[in-house]
């Protein structure tokens, strides 16, 4: 059975997945890069082209960072982690913020309410633009995909929406020890999941906290 | 310098020190025993008449439990830990939750906006009723504690008030992996108080996390 799996989402102590006034300058508003620092220091996202100095960590950090990619056969991501643009696709020559050859390697499915045609970019990727509710999002993404698994790529209304429809086999979230107060709180409405899941914590030696949750058995 | 210090305050992972619908009964809201599990498992609690069985774990969870009580010569609490009445008070019988002879062995001070008589119980015990706000409740605890620290000892809106005001040095949480969904939020309106503090992280082998908040030099 194919999984679906969140990987390297990280929330403040306050559970925002990310700031207030999200823009192409500010992709996590008011939080900067607070959110995804520990992320950038590591050798798997600076492989990526993230900013960093260095090669990047190989510790703790990078094996969870890391584990992002393995036997993913599609991502599901909505569609403002997509782009900035909101509402109806005013420029389509927009092919998300990952440039000619996106470090995916498989096909994606953007969730929105404006579908359009299909992009088709180098290296296995390609972006499928989808009005659907998870579970019929996850059915494509099963049919895309074969036996290999899904990731649940973010953002936090997403990660939330499959979460609320009981669809997530695996989630890695990381807790960033800072207070946001403002921004897109991954806990709205979810009371009471962690019934669903064996949870382990395990510290980072750089500050971070790294969540799993396996759905029990 | 005495230190004021915060210990054993457990929060679920979406912030909340408390459940809804407090009341004799549940003095915990719908969060039931659920954020004091780790508490009541300790040697610690247990001598002190928690609920539970056997003589209580003395491993990492009761290394901290145990710090809670050396060299604190006054708690502060909120008028809710102190009881489940509300607004003026009906029952002056009423000495708090424990007992004859509670586990302080220290003055504690009940923050209120209904002042009453102070309660002297055993064991250096007693009770005394300010209404003031956490500055002013600050320099009551330390002419009554002499060189001695001050605890604040909850519930949530104390804790909250004295962050606001940054009168805290040491502030040990306890994160539980669940998600409580209503109750009191610790982390309402303290948007970016990390940055006073060094937070260090402790993963427990009964699944909660420790949180330790430094005041920064």
């Amino acid at each position: 059975m194919s999984k679906v799996r969140v990987h390297n989402f990280s929330i403040s102590l306050d559970g925002y997945g990310t700031g207030e006034g999200q823009s192409l300058q500010t992709p996590f508003g008011h939080a900067g890069t607070r959110l995804v620092q520990w992320a950038f220091a590591t050798k798997t996202f600076r492989d990526m082209g993230l900013p960093g100095e260095g090669d990047g960590s190989t510790d703790l950090d990078d094996e969870f960072a890391r584990s992002w990619k393995p036997n993913i056969g599609v991502e599901i991501m909505g569609r403002n982690k997509f782009g900035p643009q909101r509402g109806a696709w005013e420029d389509e020559t927009w092919q998300g913020w990952w440039g000619d050859n996106p470090p995916f390697n498989t096909p994606v499915i953007v969730l929105t309410h404006h579908e359009r045609a299909p992009i088709h970019l180098q290296g296995g990727n390609s972006f499928h633009f989808l009005n659907a509710d998870p579970a019929t999002a996850l059915q494509h993404a099963k049919e895309l995909a074969g036996t290999k698994d899904i990731r649940i790529g973010g953002g936090v209304q997403t990660i939330r929406q499959f979460l609320q429809a009981d669809l997530i086999d695996y989630m890695h979230l990381v807790v960033v020890p800072i207070i946001l107060g403002r921004g897109e709180n991954l806990w709205a409405g979810l009371e009471g999941i962690e019934q669903r899941f064996d949870v382990k914590s395990t510290p980072s030696p750089v500050g971070v906290i790294h969540l799993e949750f396996n759905r029990k058995a």
